[in-house]
């Protein structure tokens, strides 16, 4: 999908395009019945409902399988034969993402939940910002070793890491960050930046908001739904941060940049 | 973590120690209700415990919290106003996760569901899968455009990918794999091998091992309960693919390997 965006490299600002990879919610129902919802690339959707199903165990055989369709651009209902409901598991009303962030939202309604609102940041200047990869990376103990972990960090206006976590599932990483600052009286994080050391999918926006952050900043590639909804609520978003600079998806002023004609 | 493996460099192998990330299941309980189990790295569990409370919208204000406090080695219990617990949101009963494997399981208990049998594989020959990155990368046609996606595929013994599938949340790619292999008739998979792209947690290894394959190939790191996982369940498990080899952390056997002494 393509999206505008700032390309900001060696201090110079340009306006141009670049393609982002599409991530919508896909509800998934079991005879007509709504029991997930996850956070996918569309394409292949019977499919990926199908391999869900069996690596849950809900599906055992390939003969209990009625039929498998796409019965709206966003959802799957999948026909299985009455012994597969009759043997539960799909009850257990699960809800699949590619983190946790819209665990438990019934319906593709509910996805967008409302959050905390981005208060203004200080005026930032972006140059701040390019040292951070390097100084996540050292700060990240765990990594050094392992090589993986994600890392999360709540940085200062200035551009200084004032909390690091590190985890294996990059939401749990954030959600460390920000309960610390819960635990110390910090939130809502208004005028504070979101690091993350991977990528910026909808889940680490939507969290970032609900937190009051004014931007997230993120290593890896932003995600279709990711730079919707941070254009949307007024978060800033930059992905590929590196030393000579970022490219930015929403809000460029949160980052001290002009936006494009 | 320290674990033991088998490196594979060169057409070398040597016996040694790795160090990997820990994941472990964190229950979470509201009022001493579990409401929600995640995948994630010990340490700031009560931080994580609220974080999460917070970017749901089930906690709101630092003054609904009574206390946090880390009750077991893994769980977390979260006292909050009677209000809280009034305004609802947390009987979604949803489940956390760093992917979807322990969605919808309401214990700790019931993390190592059982999956299907990992059938023997045909006698492999290491050296045809080290190619194995690049044809996936060059098979890779929206990570091309956008750096923002992660790729799962079928491996025959040869070391041919036979389905490729890119999706934004890593078990997504898996899932639409398998459900290939199930719409296609081939489900068991056995003998055959899961490659991923990224890292290979828990849930990738669940997954393997319900579709039955024999072996998990992943780019990126194992952590330690994949690792334990596929050593118990008999998964040959390698990570750390490269052109020049790999290091193996289970059943080295399943990729032709002979073990530790």
């Amino acid at each position: 999908m393509s999206v505008e965006r700032v390309s900001w490299r060696n201090a110079e600002s340009s306006f141009d395009r670049d393609d982002v990879a599409v991530e919508e919610p896909l509800e998934l129902r079991l005879n007509g019945k709504a029991i997930s919802v996850t956070l996918r690339t569309p394409g292949d959707d019977e499919a990926l409902a199908l391999g869900f199903l069996w690596g849950e165990g809900i599906l055992t055989r390939r003969a209990e399988l009625i039929s498998v369709e796409q019965v709206a651009e966003n959802a799957v209902n999948a026909q299985v034969a009455a012994a597969v409901l009759e043997r539960g598991g799909w009850q257990r009303n699960f809800y699949a993402t590619s983190s946790c962030g819209v665990c438990g939202k019934a319906s593709l309604s509910m996805i967008r939940a409302p959050g905390g609102v981005v208060a203004a940041a200080s005026p930032l200047r972006p140059e701040m910002l390019l040292p951070l990869p390097a100084k996540a990376r050292a700060a990240q103990e765990i990594f050094a070793r392992t090589g993986g972990l994600h890392a999360a960090a709540w940085v200062d206006p200035e551009g200084e890491i004032r909390c690091l976590r590190e985890d294996v599932g990059r939401h749990n990483a954030v959600d460390k960050v920000v309960g610390r600052a819960l635990l110390d009286g910090s939130l809502p994080l208004g005028g504070q930046l979101l690091f993350v050391s991977g990528r910026a999918g909808f889940e680490l926006v939507q969290k970032a908001i609900a937190a009051g952050f004014a931007a997230l900043l993120a290593v890896g590639a932003p995600s279709s739904l990711a730079v919707s909804l941070a254009q949307e609520r007024g978060l800033g978003l930059a992905g590929f941060l590196r030393a000579d600079g970022m490219n930015v998806y929403a809000h460029p002023e949160r980052f001290g940049l002009r936006g494009g004609a």
